[in-house]
C-alpha cells in the first residue's frame, strides 16, 4: 500500500494522524529553517514540512527533491498556522517523518501550470506532462462525467448500449472511409465507419426498440480547424418513434447533462426554429441565438434605378446593431475590411447611423431620398443610437456574409459569452442539397431521412423543396447532435435511392444488407447523434475540441507523441499483399 | 406518438384503459370465431383479440397479417378468462378496435423463436432477425447492463473512463496489428490497437491515478474458435498501486456484477494459487476448481526396471476419479482415444481401479509387485470406488495431457455446471517464457511487466525461474482477465529490453514515447484488462463469445450479413499509393 490518503483528502478532522502520502513534487520553497514541499496528485495538493532544525538529515533529503520527482512520505497532520483558502487541504499540513523516492525525473520542458510556457507543438509532443495541468486534466474529468451521466439517463429510459462493429464494409458515397486491408482476405478491405448508421437501423429491424453507443467514429477528411480523424459520437436510434418522441428524449438528456454538470435548468422547452428561418433571419442552419440582431430584409422598399450595386442585387439585407451607432469610420472600416476577406467575400457594407439624437445618417445618402432611408431605419426597428448594417447580393451566399457580420460584431460586443447557454432544435432541413458543381441534387443528411409526407407529391416536380424530417440540436451556434426520422418503407426507399442517382445494382451493392433487411419487418424508427466531442468542450467552455481529447491528432492526422502514422515492415505489406508506389513527384 | 404503452406493460391495474400498442406478429390463432394475435416487442408479448362475429372487417384485417408484420393496433384492455402464467402480461388480452398496419415482412429464413429451425450459416447472414430471438436479445440485454454497472463500481472507486486513440503506431512485438493506409502521409500506416496498453501507462505517467476504459481492441490472428479479429476489454490501471491493491480493487468489481447481475455472493476472499502450483495441480495456468482431481506425482514410488515406459519418463502423474472404478473397458477405451488424438497427444492411459470392495485391479499388474500399486493408490488417496487414470512423458506436456484428460472426465461426470462458479487469481506468473523454436526467451505478458523483486538476482543467472508480479482472474477454467505490475524504473525498464533481444535503437523505435515519459516521474502503476466478451458468455452461460456480440464475425474474419471485407475503388488505392499484388498461385 502506498497511501493511506490522496494528497486532496485531508482536513481538519485528521489532526494527529498519522497518514501516508504519495504524489508528485509541484514546488518546494525554504523559509526560516523550513523546507514547505507541496505534493500533488490528481485529487489536490497537500503541504509537506520539513524542519531543517530537528530533523536535518530529512530535511536534507527533501532539499534535494526536484520538480516532479515522485515521493512517498510518512507524516502526522496538523493545523497550518497560515491556512490557505484557495486550496481544499489549506487548514491542514503534514510534518513529514519520513520520505521515500519512488522516482526521479528529469527537468520537464514545460511547466506544470495552468499557465505554463510550453507553446502548443511541445505541449502535444509531451502530452502526458500536459496532461498533469490541472486545467487539462479537468477537461478529461467532465468528459468521463458527462459519458457517465448521459449513460445514465439514457440506461433510465430503456436505452440498450449496444457495440457496433469497427471492421466494416466500405461505402464510396459522403466523406472518405479510412480502410484496413485484411490479411485473411487478400486484396480486400474493411472500412473503419464513419458512423454506425445502417447498424443502428439494423439493430431497429432487429426488434432493440431503444439503441445508443458513445463509440468512435472515422472521417478520413482533410482537416480543418477542429475537425479530428478520430472523434467520438453518442448515437443514438429509436424505434416506434416520430421526430416528437426524438426531440423530447433528448432535450432531456442535454437538460440532465446541464443540470448534473453545470447545475443549469432551462425553463420550458428549448426554442424551435424551421430551417428556412434559420437561414433567413441568421444566415446559418446552426444560428447563435444568445442575442438579436436577427436579419431584416430591404429589397421591397429600394426604388430601382438610384443605386447600381442595390439594384443589381436580387437580396439586400442587414443587421442592426443596437448602441453602435457612434462607431467610427476607421471601426466601421474593419468591419468593412472583414467581410471583404477572402473567406467571406462581401463585395462591401454600407451603414447607417441612428444617433442618440435620432439624426439618421449612411452611406447612401447620396442614392436615396430621406423617406427611403427613413423606411429602412423603420423596417429595421432601429431605436436611437444604434447602427444598421446592410449587404447585399445573391440570397444565400450574402446571408452567409452577414451572419458572418453578426457573428463577429457579437463578439466584439462581447455577446458570446461562454457561460451563457442558448440552445435551439432547427427542423424541417431540406431534404435534397443541389450541388453546383456536379449539377445535381444530393441528400442533405442520409438517403435513409423521411422526407415530410406532405411533401412527397414534390419529390418528382420540386427537389429542392420537399423537407425532410431531419433535425439539429444547436446550442450557441454550434451543431451538437441530429439526426432523422428514417425511411421505414421499402418502395419509398428504392424511389430516394433512384432520385438520388443511384442504380439498382450499385444500391444493391452498397446498401443490400440494409434494403433486404428492411423486407421483414423494419418498424418505423427515427434517431440522432451528438458529438461528444463538441458537447464537453461547449460545457467545459474551450475554444477547441482537441483540449477535451486526452491524445489528439494534428491538422496532418499525426499523433506527434507517439509518432504515428509511421512505416511498416516490409513483410507485413507482402503479407497484406500489398506494394506502396508513392507520386514520383512531391 | 406510435403507443402508449410496450407489449410487456399491460397488467390487471389497466383494466378497461383504452391504450395503444405497436409492434411485430410472432402468431396468430383463429379458435371459435376469435382471431388472437401474439404481438411482440422487445419488451414482452402482448394478446390481441379481435372478434369475427362482433368486428368482422377487422377480424379479416387481422387474418391477413403475417408472420413478423409490423402493426400498430387501439384497444380495450380486459381480463383473459384462460391466463397464461409463463408471461408477465399473461393476466390479460387487448381488444383490438383498430388495427393499422405499419409494414409488412416477407417470410422470415427461420423461425424467430428461442428454438429456431434456422442453421448457424443463415443466422448470421440474417443476424438482425437472429437478434429478434428473445433468447439471443437477452444476451445483449446483459452485456449492456455488465458494462453499465462496470462502470458505475469503478466511478464510485474514482476511475476515469478516458479514451485513448484508435489510429496509433504499429509496433511488429506480438501479435500481428491490422493497419491502416494514411492518404494524408503518403506510404505511411496506423495500426488498430492490441490494447491500449502502453496509453493507459502514459496516462498514470500523467497523473490520471486510476484509468479504466471499455474499449475495442483488433488482432490480426489466425482466427482459432471462439477469437475475433475484433473484441472488448475492461481496460485499467491504477497508480500508487501494488499487486494487492489490484486485486482487491477487482475482485470488488467481479463480487458486484455477482451480485447485481446474477444476485450470487462469494463469501470471503476468492481463492489465490501460484502459477507454478497451478500447472502441478492442474496441468493449467487458468484451472476448473469447481471440482476436485488434482494430480498426484508418482514417479519416486516406481522402480526402475519394470515398466519401460514409466522408466523412461521423467514425469508420472495421475487424477483419481471419484466412483468410477466401475467403468468398464469400453469406457475406459474411449478415455485412451481421447488422449491420443493428435491435439492432446498422449501416448496412452494407465488405469487402477480401486473397487467397492476395496479390491485393487490395474493396467500395469503385471509390471509392478502389490505393494508398489498399493502405494500408488495410497498416494492418490483413493477410496473403495476409485478409479485412478495415469500419464506419463515430460513433465509440461504431461501436465497439459493430464488437463485435458481431466476435464473431459468432469465433463462426462457434469461437474462442469456452468450455473455454478468458482473463482481464483493465478498469481507468480514466470516473467519470461522460453520459446522452442526461436531458441529464446519471450516476455510471458509484455515487457513493461515487473519481475518480482526477489527474483531480480535472477534475471542475469537463471531468467526462466524469475516470477512476475503478474496476475490472472480465472474462473472456471476461462481466463477472464489478467495484470500486472508494470516497472516504472527507467533502468530496470532498459534492462529488460535488453533482456528480451531489443537493441537500444529497436527499444527506441518501438517504445520510444513511454521510454522518455518514464523519465519524467513516472509513479509505480499496476492494472489489468478483463475480457468483456468473456465475462458476459460466462455470465450468460453461453459456448461461445460470439453469441453475446451483436454482429460477430465467422473464422475468416468475414462479416456475412454486410459482406466484409470487400473490394475497394482503384480511385481509393490510387489515393493511398497502394497496389494490390495477389500471389501468382492460389
Amino acid at each position: 500500500m502506498y497511501r493511506t490518503h490522496t494528497c486532496g483528502e485531508l482536513r481538519l478532522s485528521h489532526l494527529g494522524q498519522e497518514v501516508t502520502l504519495a504524489g508528485w513534487v509541484q514546488r518546494l520553497r525554504k523559509m526560516g529553517g523550513m523546507t514547505f514541499v507541496d505534493l500533488r496528485d490528481r485529487y489536490g495538493i497537500t503541504q509537506l514540512v520539513f524542519d531543517q532544525g530537528l530533523q536535518a538529515d530529512l530535511a536534507e533529503q527533501a532539499n534535494h527533491l526536484g520538480r516532479e520527482y515522485v515521493i512517498q512520505v510518512q507524516g502526522v497532520v496538523r493545523e497550518r498556522e497560515s491556512k490557505n483558502a484557495k486550496i481544499a487541504t489549506g487548514d491542514i499540513e503534514m510534518v513529514v517523518n519520513k520520505l521515500t523516492l519512488l522516482n526521479e525525473s528529469a527537468l520537464p520542458p514545460f511547466t506544470i501550470e495552468d499557465k505554463t510556457d510550453g507553446g502548443d507543438d511541445l505541449r502535444m509532443q509531451y502530452r502526458y506532462l500536459d496532461l498533469r495541468r490541472p486545467c487539462v486534466r479537468q477537461n478529461l474529468e467532465l468528459r468521463h462525467k458527462l459519458a457517465f451521466e448521459t449513460r445514465r439517463y439514457l440506461d433510465s429510459q430503456n436505452f440498450l448500449e449496444i457495440e457496433t462493429p469497427f471492421l466494416i464494409k466500405s461505402t464510396p458515397e459522403g466523406a472518405r472511409d479510412f480502410v484496413v486491408p485484411s490479411r485473411m482476405n487478400p486484396g480486400q478491405f474493411y472500412a473503419l465507419p464513419q458512423s454506425p448508421q445502417q447498424f443502428k437501423q439494423l439493430l431497429m429491424v432487429a426488434g432493440f426498440d431503444r439503441y445508443f453507443q458513445i463509440v468512435k467514429c472515422f472521417r478520413d477528411e482533410d482537416l480543418r480547424a477542429d475537425r479530428q480523424p478520430e472523434f467520438t459520437q453518442i448515437d443514438c436510434e429509436m424505434s416506434y418513434a416520430d421526430q416528437e418522441d426524438v426531440i423530447q428524449m433528448f432535450e432531456g438528456l442535454m437538460k440532465h447533462l446541464f443540470k448534473t454538470l453545470k447545475n443549469i435548468e432551462f425553463e420550458g422547452d428549448f426554442p424551435r426554429m424551421t430551417w428556412e428561418d434559420a437561414m433567413k433571419y441568421y444566415g446559418s442552419d446552426k444560428p447563435d441565438i444568445r442575442f438579436g440582431m436577427k436579419f431584416v430584409e430591404l429589397k421591397d422598399l429600394l426604388p430601382e434605378g438610384n443605386f447600381q450595386v442595390f439594384d443589381n442585387a436580387p437580396y439586400v439585407g442587414g443587421i442592426c446593431v443596437p448602441g453602435c451607432a457612434s462607431y467610427s469610420r476607421k471601426q466601421i472600416d474593419q468591419l468593412t475590411d472583414f467581410v471583404k476577406r477572402s473567406q467571406i467575400g462581401a463585395q462591401g457594407l454600407i451603414w447607417i447611423k441612428k444617433d442618440e439624437q435620432g439624426q439618421i445618417k449612411s452611406s447612401i445618402d447620396k442614392f436615396y431620398t430621406p423617406e427611403v432611408i427613413a423606411a429602412l431605419v423603420e423596417r429595421f426597428g432601429a431605436a436611437n443610437g444604434d447602427l444598421m448594417l446592410i449587404m447585399c447580393g445573391q440570397m444565400r451566399k450574402t446571408q452567409k456574409q452577414l451572419c458572418a457580420l453578426r457573428l463577429e460584431v457579437a463578439e466584439q460586443l462581447g455577446l458570446r459569452n461562454p457561460s451563457v447557454y442558448a440552445p435551439l432544435w432547427v427542423v424541417d432541413f431540406p431534404l435534397f442539397e443541389w450541388d453546383e458543381e456536379t449539377q445535381r441534387f444530393y441528400a442533405t443528411h442520409h438517403p435513409f431521412t423521411m422526407p415530410n409526407p406532405e411533401d412527397i407529391p414534390l419529390l418528382d416536380s420540386d427537389q429542392g423543396k420537399v423537407r425532410s424530417w431531419a433535425y439539429d440540436c444547436v446550442i450557441n451556434g454550434v451543431e451538437l447532435g441530429g439526426g432523422s426520422v428514417r425511411i421505414h418503407d421499402s418502395e419509398l426507399q428504392a424511389r430516394m435511392f433512384k432520385l438520388l442517382g443511384f442504380t439498382e445494382e450499385k444500391a444493391l451493392a452498397q446498401f443490400g444488407c440494409i434494403i433486404n433487411a428492411f423486407k421483414y419487418g423494419a418498424p418505423p424508427h427515427a434517431g440522432l447523434a451528438f458529438g461528444l466531442d463538441r458537447i464537453v468542450s461547449m460545457f467545459a467552455e474551450l475554444d477547441s475540441i482537441r483540449d477535451c481529447i486526452a491524445f489528439p491528432k494534428n491538422n496532418a492526422g499525426r499523433d506527434v507523441m507517439i509518432d504515428a502514422p509511421s512505416n511498416i515492415d516490409d513483410a507485413q505489406l507482402e503479407e497484406l499483399c500489398l506494394t506502396i508506389q508513392l507520386p514520383e513527384s512531391k
